[in-house]
């Protein structure tokens, strides 16, 4: 343990049950309720706020193990359970706030950012949580717990996140999926990685059911989105938007929305700040989902006071294509404490946005268009002010989205029109061609050739 | 400029011709010799090395713009007539410098580490030499020097970080493409960043010789890998890897090479840090070549003192797959100063090697498995020891290679025999079913279930 601060399991429905952190529990034993991790932060506020600022400063990108990475910097507010020597850390966060200047001027917006999670070793921003958890399944393995390994089932970049940090780590992870659902393509980070990946013969909801039930009978973690410890990890954006603002609040937050323990994640971040005297007020939080998996969305038109679980619908962002999400009530609660905002983009919205923002110098996944698309919307709604300082969390890289984009690209996605399209432009090997061809295209390129002079962005 | 210290493009067969940096010149206009960009020397001398390790250290991944890049927080010894309004940053650099303990425990190495060039904006370490070349543009424009656009023939990652830098500066990109021979997943990052993308009747080499016309004749400027502006950028990968280390010189660096213009930056970074008093030795550097396209390989053979173009034959890693590199005279120069060795990877030898790897957590794309390849043969050979502190440069992120991962995965590559398979296993959707399925893996899993108890990284 850190300094002897302290963080435990808690009952989030209210029942106060409480468990350590390296107990195999998943749920409330009492009411079933999801957990939560709660800090000790009597201990916590001992410190200053200066005393927090000047040490996650100094520990920030740097070479003291485990402190440089952007979770771990920040240990003490995130797990301090953990033994620095079962630290699995992949230098996780310290992603580039991407100054949107060409993005921001065409939306009006002055101060527009993108955090990129996306870049990171697994192309995803769920490092950031997996860190966290493999890392205490390697803490409770060295106390002799005998844990086997790690499962969970997931199509995408979960998996792709825990077959890596359990790779690293030497720990089994063992992938469920359903059989002729998944394509190779999103499979190939796990099996690279030397997960077990178990194609079985059923449905997703099938998949997950077998999960649970292997690691309730077994001695095999599982690592799903209702591991709450995960988004402890996940928090720590919220601190380190801040940081590299030099500690300034950004007037709003946009990120994109499915399970929604990304909201709840954000909120935690920006309310544990504040509970410590690191910042003094809080952003709006806006939550963006795709039209097609949008239950938050529904119960918002309706205040939040009603909430019903649907069947979502194939979207291009299939991370978020959740109709029932773990976090819903988690993530009201921290929408109604941040003045939050619910939008939805279709299809349509959510491709195109992506590709007008790619124009700027951005390889934006779909979840991100999904967001981009809602910043659109409520600038346009003048929900968000031109004036507002605007983060728009993009949390995977373009990369690993190849279908998407070369779909997009060679407008073969149905129902998506490639309004921003750029093709190859076929040309004769002949000089007066060619001269022609990069002419007509640069005349029409809209190109800002006069740079700005501008000093750079106007924070960082 | 910076604080008047000076740099510019001089003559590097010897003829001591000088150009400024924002001058539009690629080659000697007396002799027609390579150029490479020269530093006052006395100038930076008269600082301290303290002087320059407390400054790089203060700067790294910090707020203050554009410093906080790995790249410009060594603006003085990269390029300081630059000004830093017309700086175009995505934050490169300060890419995970990762400790390979599981795979280095199987090779036998101590202290083996590979470096994350590809964790980076457009996916690979060419936006460390992309933001100098496109900084230098943005410069002359701001000049009125009336450039139009920059242009480059590359079928890759080249073309990919052009487009980025461009997009995010509002300067035309143009990239040249022989039609037919490129598929729409290596055009997606330029077609995304609103490049023009020209699609040519003709071969590479038309392709080449047709951007050098227009570049030549139009006010477009020429980003191809003759370039040296680039290689000033990607020399800070020498100068980060020494921070990450504490400024501590590892013994050998892997680095694999095709155009060769990265031994070149790699070994001028070490040079100018010993020259400045940073450091007081130099490592080994070894170059790693596809037995495909080997032709510095074949001059090693014999002790550098013959060297002929080859033909390159067509192989997985692409991107080095390079019969006569441009930088191949600088490039032994620099190996013959750093006791330099050259080894080759065969097709099975590279796809082995980048999977083999990857089941400790790497996802390797087919250059960075030629590195590994040689890495392992040289330490089979002894001339690596296992007791010397080891670095493999990783140029570009796995996800960058769809192709070339899911055809290991699903044993599709020709002349391939994907000997670390890893494949999905078919099971019936019963508990006894999969859990005999798991233990069975678990089993021949030969993972790592007690974890060390070293602390940490035994250097970072």
């Amino acid at each position: 343990m850190t300094a002897n601060y302290n963080a435990w399991f808690q009952c989030a429905s209210g029942c106060d049950e409480r468990y350590e952190l390296d107990q195999i529990v998943y749920k409330c034993e009492k009411c079933n309720g999801l957990l939560e991790v709660r800090h000790d932060m009597d201990k916590l506020k001992q410190k200053t706020p200066d005393y927090w600022k000047e040490l996650f400063g100094r520990r920030y990108m740097r070479t003291e193990w485990p402190y440089g990475s952007g979770v771990w910097g920040k240990k003490e507010l995130v797990c301090p359970n953990i033994s620095n020597e079962n630290i699995v850390s992949l230098y996780e966060g310290g992603s580039n706030l991407f100054w949107a200047k060409r993005f921001g001027e065409e939306l009006k917006l002055r101060d527009l950012w993108i955090k990129q999670c996306g870049n990171a070793h697994t192309g995803s921003f769920k490092d950031l949580g997996m860190t966290v958890l493999v890392s205490m399944v390697k803490q409770m393995i060295s106390e002799g717990r005998g844990i086997l390994g790690v499962a969970c089932a997931s199509t995408g970049d979960t998996s792709a996140a825990l077959a890596a940090y359990c790779a690293a780590a030497g720990i089994p992870a063992i992938v469920f999926l359903p059989k002729d659902k998944v394509s190779t393509s999103q499979l190939v980070q796990p099996l690279a990685n030397n997960a077990l990946t178990l194609s079985i013969d059923t449905d997703f909801d099938g998949c997950m059911k077998l999960v649970r039930e292997v690691c309730s009978r077994e001695n095999i973690y599982l690592a799903n989105s209702m591991n709450s410890l995960r988004i402890e990890g996940q928090k720590t954006v919220s601190i380190e938007i801040t940081q590299q603002f030099d500690w300034e609040v950004p007037d709003v937050i946009v990120v994109p929305g499915g399970n929604l323990g990304n909201v709840t994640a954000l909120g935690s971040g920006f309310l544990m700040m504040k509970d410590l005297g690191i910042i003094d007020k809080l952003p709006r939080l806006v939550c963006a989902q795709a039209e097609r998996a949008n239950p938050l969305y529904l119960s918002y038109l309706k205040n939040f006071e009603d909430y019903r679980p649907i069947q979502a619908q194939k979207t291009l962002a299939n991370a978020i294509q959740i109709g029932d999400p773990v976090s819903i009530h988690r993530a009201i609660k921290t929408l109604k404490a941040f003045n939050g905002v619910v939008e939805q983009a279709t299809e349509n919205e959510l491709a195109d946005a992506a590709a007008r923002a790619d124009r700027s110098g951005l390889f934006n996944c779909p979840h991100t268009g999904v967001a981009l698309a809602v910043l659109m919307k409520l600038v346009k709604k003048d929900v968000i002010k031109t004036d507002e300082k605007v983060v728009v969390i993009s949390t995977a890289h373009g990369l690993k989205f190849p279908e998407f984009k070369i779909g997009y690209y060679t407008g073969t996605i149905k129902g998506v029109e490639s309004r921003y399209m750029n093709r190859p432009v076929e040309v004769r090997a002949d000089y007066d061609t060619i001269r022609t061809a990069v002419f007509k295209a640069i005349e029409r390129g809209c190109y800002d050739l006069q740079p700005s002079q501008k000093k750079g962005p106007p924070q960082r």
